[in-house]
């Protein structure tokens, strides 16, 4: 999408590559919402540590990242034979998919490129059919993300004032991300809405990415405390909600996503608001039988006792809020039931959850 | 309650008043969680000053602020006549009720002592009587959170998990609390339970002092994101929700509070877990016929584009933590509707949110 950079409108997209300089190129995350830049990874051990350090995050996004990271090290090997051509592979297969071991796109992604690989019969064609693997890989995440705008975007009319948690934006894909692509399409259709951002605390990432990421595109849009949607709700200022998933089950309809969203799919029940998640089918988890079996990771304690943000020098710092001395408790993820779940936004269109089953077909089950 | 101060527990309440020195003694809550330190107010501006810089703040600790800060300044009259006497209490009269202007408990505590000064015949009488009304003032404030505590300790059972929002706590009144009366009344009775403070975005006064006195008191406790009682209540690891309460209706027993009380109350009720307010009887209003009547401030938006806390070195900083090109929207209560309230505990008993009207003379109406 677009960001200014000194005062001019450029396209970004989240990951790139140059085939010149054989570079991963990155948006460092981390320092935003406060500086924009560009982070060139030169080896596929620099790629995986971006990955790892959080320099790049959300599914879409890493997925492509390893992809070109894969590539990247098909492309710097030197040698002459196939064997070793052959462990190197596996060597950087192994170093990308240790880097973040849970997300399930990142070693996806790695498989599709590794498959590709085999058709060629020569180190160079393998060398140049990674690259053309990495590359559909990340332009599949760009029209997926697309088609999820084009189906999505009729739920948003003139004046409709939307609700979306954490991010699932273009920060967490390659471009345009998946729960702001309706809005992006809508955006791209003149119609005229106003999106609220929960702030998504612990980490923040509605008030320091998606505020960020609809800024820079021109969305009109407010930041709020989680605890500001079940107000704005009840005094009819809130018409429809949307927001991501890391885990969505075919097989019941519920939706694993940052913590705070099941809240908001209750109070949104509660309301009559139309609440929607929506989903790239790589999310799609066709194996788990119920919510309940979905491990919700508790991350460092820390997390909630403080927050980070940059001073009034613009020094980046990390302050305690919480009493020093007490102990926090910090689930990641929460699950919302197909119940509260109006629809599932998917590149292939809109399904009720109860729905994804009956459609496994078309919605990619092999 | 207690303090460890030097490894040494103390008993402090939040406000105090020195007679030798003619001083009220204030708890900074400014500097809490971080630091713990004593002011003392040396005439009735200063005092005055101390209610608006919100060196102290919560509904019955501003009361019983100004109503020694009316007897401070009667006793520093040193004039002659009746009629200087009386310009002067009117002066020190309208300085401490613009202090905070929307505070009913600070006029209702004014207004009190200025009325038991009637019956003084000499300036000196009426002196020591502003004095002991503000002591009774200060004292019953005190009476009624230990009341509050004996009704409420019967909800609390060995192994119960209370969740509460924001601080209704000792330092919000003159020692004790209202949501926490009921833990600290459970406490001494032996019980071990387990508190969740909600953080309380967007001033994360759940974070910063309800967990600070919970810390204090040795309370088993820990600090959640206002977005993980959801997911805490879905696993079945919440049995009891306890908040307060800045107006409760007693036309309708609908309650406003802090922001996200709303929240919590419809999450507790979905999963049928026994949510209650805590008040003293001050808060309730008789007047409004309706919740929709309760107008419902909307606060600086910095408050939810900063946070504030203390760096590694200790030093307290607000760090910006959203994107600082994004508005934010900050409404500082919700209203909560009688049907999701279980109960509401007063100094007088526990009753249903709509026995409030029946039980009006009961609970003081006049």
């Amino acid at each position: 999408m677009n960001v200014r950079v000194k005062g001019r409108r450029r396209h970004y997209r989240t990951v790139s590559f140059s085939a010149r300089t054989n570079e991963v190129i990155l948006i460092e995350q981390r320092k935003l919402p406060h500086t924009f830049e560009l982070t060139r990874t030169k080896n596929f051990k620099q790629t995986a540590r971006a990955i790892t350090n959080m320099t790049v995050r959300g599914a879409g996004a890493i997925g492509a990242t390893a992809a070109y990271g894969l590539a990247q090290g098909a492309r710097a090997f030197t040698g002459k034979t196939e064997a070793a051509f052959a462990r190197h592979i596996q060597r950087v297969y192994e170093t990308l998919a240790a880097a973040r071991p849970t997300a399930v796109d990142l070693v996806n992604a790695l498989n599709e490129v590794r498959a590709a690989m085999a058709a060629g019969k020569t180190i160079s064609q393998k060398q140049k059919l990674a690259l053309r693997a990495a590359e559909k890989f990340a332009n599949d995440d760009v029209a997926h993300c697309e088609a999820i705008g084009t189906h999505g975007a009729k739920l948003i009319k003139n004046g409709t004032r939307v609700l979306t948690h954490c991010n699932a934006g273009w920060l967490a894909f390659v471009d345009i991300g998946s729960a702001t692509a309706p809005m992006y399409a809508a955006q791209a259709q003149g119609k005229n809405f106003h999106v609220y951002c929960d702030e998504t605390r612990p980490r923040s990432q509605g008030a320091a990415l998606t505020a960020w990421e609809l800024a820079q595109q021109g969305v009109p849009h407010q930041v709020i405390a989680d605890n500001a949607a079940g107000h704005l709700m009840a005094r009819g200022e809130i018409d429809l909600v949307i927001t991501g998933s890391d885990r969505t089950l075919g097989r019941t309809g519920e939706v694993a996503n940052k913590i705070g969203t099941y809240t908001k799919a209750v109070l949104a029940a509660r309301h009559n608001i139309p609440f929607y998640v929506a989903i790239p089918l790589s999310t799609l988890d066709w194996n788990l039988k119920s919510g309940k079996e979905i491990p919700i990771e508790e991350r460092d304690e820390a997390e909630v006792q403080t927050a980070w943000g940059t001073d009034t020098r613009g020094t980046f710092r990390q302050v305690q809020i919480a009493n020093p001395t007490s102990p926090a408790r910090n689930p990641a993820f929460d699950v919302t039931p197909a119940e509260l779940i109006t629809g599932i936004i998917t590149p292939k269109g809109i399904f009720k959850p109860k729905e994804l089953w009956r459609e496994r077909k078309r919605l990619g089950v092999v």
